[in-house]
């Protein structure tokens, strides 16, 4: 066979070749703009050119600081089809781990979008690398900023070459885009992901088992294009000649509504924060949402409300995928197996509702100290995935990381595998608690301590114990009104009903807040931290 | 990224892990079985290690010489899963041509149909690497035979390890598969399929804008598994838990509308004539075959009747593909652009003729002499493949064979594209007919001939001529009853209200039938050479 390498200039040559009329419909800072394949491909050559005038050679990181719209993805493409780097900056990393990734990933030039300008001004100073700003306006007359030497994307592209060619000749192992984790302690580590794993992984997103993104789909990315490559939407809608809409800054869940009333969206996919903002909006308006075949929730667990609302009342499918930074990012979705088609609507909905089944072109094992779990739905273990599109180290990173072993990406999520084979995350690894030889998941406890009608917040946490090594501590935040009126032994009493005896917390403390990271999850780290000696005296 | 080989080990083992319950239906010369994935997995893991104990090493070359049945998948996957390479043999060979290309590919093994030995053993003589047969019957007692040694499929299998494992450490280019080509000129030719060839050939089945298999699907190849792969179905429908159904010895067409009816099948795969005698069959009895959501049929052009008649009256999407053996075979599909939904019945059928838009995964170019020829539906090109499943070589051939060009398969086709970029077949290189420098079809002006009431079959073909260097000469056989009734002039003047006034055909001779080849194609070549000289005075 020839050995024809696995390039993602492949993907943007196909929707220029064979889809030249089909839209972008890219949300930028000034209004919505509808600019076709061919359009799109002509600008993206302009785009390889022109970075290659200002300097950008094979092997270099080029950083993109900028939300989901028609510019970022001809950088998705002009970048790596000549051979360099798309660093895809995480526009909310503060301001130590944004100079720190920027410093580490050594970008040469950076894409930053009109109204993020602020924020790399702010640390301009302390970047080493950049040579080079240039500004994503619409315009080609630059904003005012302190930043130098900066060009307008617009003037440089005009200056730039149409029919510029695509590097053919590259290895597919060559890197093609990098992204960086959100890391909850030290520094962001950095994943480089290949043409190859790319190429692999936008296929995959084609599958009827997977995404099943094709011609016919209107394709919406609201996970931000500078979050692990939007999930491959953008490679994989430009490569089957899907239309795409791409919703751009700061946009609000009504924005998000009429979009898909409007474009007729079929497909689109993020986090559930997003869906559960928008099914306030659904509820408070009329929208007609009737276009989507799928929503795609991930990042973390969908609420079985949120599910429910979705495929109840608007009858749109709604499923979970799961996936990380390591691992392009898809690994398993929710899709349902052909026996499950007479199944009950709370039957569906709990299935949605898992991390899924592995997608083709994945593994995924869950294992503990005993080797592989059953598959009963309840032992837990650890995730371990692997394949072609899942990363085998970090960025620059000396020490051998724990995360990779034994050709297996340890993700640090808990896990259990039911009869059917759908994982379900429990845990992380971290947050897990070792009772006894036992484990216990804080997440189900959390979970079910939220559920009742009293509390507002709930955390459980790992408190070491002298018998038992460790014991779950519930930390709760009551919600208004109830503050005084529900003991623990009440809490204690509801969660009886649901759990072995040996899961429930020894104790359940009041506070006032949970602490939170920058993106809003539990800092458990906090917690543990502060409340280390709570068990010290239990016998 | 991980460096995960691309191998078909992957496949058995997500239909083995995940869709253990899930039916292969499989037609063999006692009658139907339905064999789960586990079992049908546990099987081929015995079936390998029993190879090896008969002297299988990695590397050597399996014959299979077998129908479509789950035997012949089993040998799909225990053979390339150790490393082994299966000879996928036509059994609709020549004995020459059997016994040349069994020897050339120098297969060690042979697995042989219990119906289709008799065939071999009139060859058995000059089989020169052959050192053991396999027959694959549905009982464990031997058949009587000559071959020697032989032995019994359930026999050795009921010797083999279930729990055999697969070769995980494979080249992902190590060779996994073989087929020669039926040649109408010299011996077959052979094609070397490797693992990553197939892998990513079944991943892009899975694709909507392909076939589009998946989980949901009840797959039923007709065409047969000593052919191509069998299009690569029995691949796919393994790695995606798609139920499939394999027909067996000698069907029918009544067998197959019966199997889509009682199995529901969901996708089917064959030659027009298939579904040419499939149609026959479901005007004269009742059959439902609303399962079907796709019948894909290639190997020759469909006549637009036979594609209105399964579109219009069973509303079963009906569609082109094309490829051949040097493919794995697919190259394109003639899937229906979002565009298009609102065509008419006429136009869907007209696109659904053509030879498609390329899969994502090759790239298609139609050149002549000037280079790529303009995307008019006119202009005439040779078809040229590239891509990480179409081969580079033949196997052993020492002459650098002329189809492999510059890193392109020249295809021997020759095609028009239109406006949207499908493909469309009009010839074959060796029956274009050059004429002052233009190119005329003539499949084309046969396909005219043969639509007039007084024709049964007419081939056209180029005759050398001394001002023109070729021109097109027309050879008829006319319908019973019409002989002497209609003459040259006559069809002429036919097609002269068709073609531009050079395309038609100087003269047209009646005969009293077309030579044709075993597999009932039009043997061009003779009527060729015993024409040679008819316009040679011409001025």
């Amino acid at each position: 066979m020839m050995n024809t390498p696995l390039l993602l200039s492949s993907l943007i040559e196909r929707a220029e070749r064979y889809f030249p009329r089909k839209l972008v419909v890219s949300r930028t800072h000034t209004g919505i703009q509808r600019i076709p394949y061919a359009e799109i491909a002509k600008r993206t050559r302009r785009l390889a050119s022109a970075l290659e005038k200002l300097g950008m050679k094979k092997g270099d990181r080029i950083g993109s600081f900028a939300w989901n719209h028609h510019r970022h993805l001809e950088a998705y493409f002009a970048v790596p089809c000549r051979g360099a780097v798309l660093h895809m900056v995480n526009i909310r990393l503060s301001e130590d781990h944004l100079a720190y990734v920027i410093n580490h990933a050594e970008d040469k030039i950076l894409l930053v979008d009109v109204d993020l300008v602020p924020l790399i001004e702010k640390i301009r100073d302390r970047l080493k690398t950049v040579e080079h700003f240039v500004i994503m306006s619409d315009s080609k007359t630059l904003p005012e900023t302190t930043l130098y030497p900066v060009s307008s994307y617009e003037a440089i592209l005009n200056e730039g070459d149409e029919d510029y060619p695509f590097l053919h000749g590259l290895d597919e192992n060559a890197p093609a885009a990098m992204c960086y984790t959100s890391a909850t302690t030290g520094y962001p580590k950095g994943v480089v992901y290949s043409h190859r794993g790319l190429y692999l992984h936008s296929m995959a997103l084609g599958l009827a088992d997977n995404l099943g993104v094709c011609e016919q789909d209107v394709a919406m990315p609201v996970v931000p294009m500078f979050h692990v490559n939007a999930w491959g939407l953008p490679y994989a809608a430009a490569w089957f000649g899907a239309t795409q809409v791409l919703p751009g800054p700061s946009f609000t869940p009504e924005l998000l509504a009429g979009l898909i009333e409007k474009e007729k969206v079929t497909i689109t996919a993020g986090v559930p924060t997003i869906w559960i903002g928008m099914l306030k909006v659904l509820q408070e308006k009329q929208y007609d949402i009737s276009s989507l075949r799928l929503i795609v929730s991930g990042g973390a667990a969908s609420p079985k409300g949120l599910i429910r609302a979705y495929e109840e009342t608007y009858k749109v499918p709604f499923m979970t995928g799961y996936g990380m930074t390591e691992t392009s990012p898809i690994v398993s979705v929710a899709s349902l197996k052909s026996s499950m088609k007479d199944d009950t609507l709370d039957q569906i909905i709990e299935t949605r509702g898992k991390t899924g089944l592995p997608v083709p072109g994945v593994e995924v094992k869950v294992v503990n100290e005993k080797g592989e779990v059953p598959w009963d739905g309840k032992t837990m273990g650890e995730l371990t995935v692997r394949g072609p599109w899942i990363a085998d180290e970090y960025y620059r990173d000396n020490s051998r990381h724990e995360a990779f072993k034994n050709g297996w990406l340890f993700t640090g999520d808990i896990a259990v595998i039911d009869e059917e084979g759908y994982l379900k995350i429990t845990d992380r690894t971290k947050d897990l608690i070792k009772s006894g030889g036992e484990w216990i998941s804080s997440v189900e406890l959390e979970n079910a301590l939220m559920s009742h009608e009293a509390v507002f917040e709930a955390a459980v946490i790992a408190v070491p114990h002298p018998l038992w090594q460790e014991r779950p501590l519930g930390c709760v935040v009551l919600k208004n009104g109830y503050e005084n009126k529900v003991t623990a032994q009440v809490l204690k009493d509801y969660l009886k009903k649901q759990f072995a005896s040996w899961w429930i917390p020894d104790d359940i403390i009041f506070v006032k807040e949970i602490p939170k990271t920058s993106v809003g999850k539990f800092l458990k780290r906090a917690l543990r931290e502060q409340l280390q000696n709570h068990y010290a005296s239990a016998q």
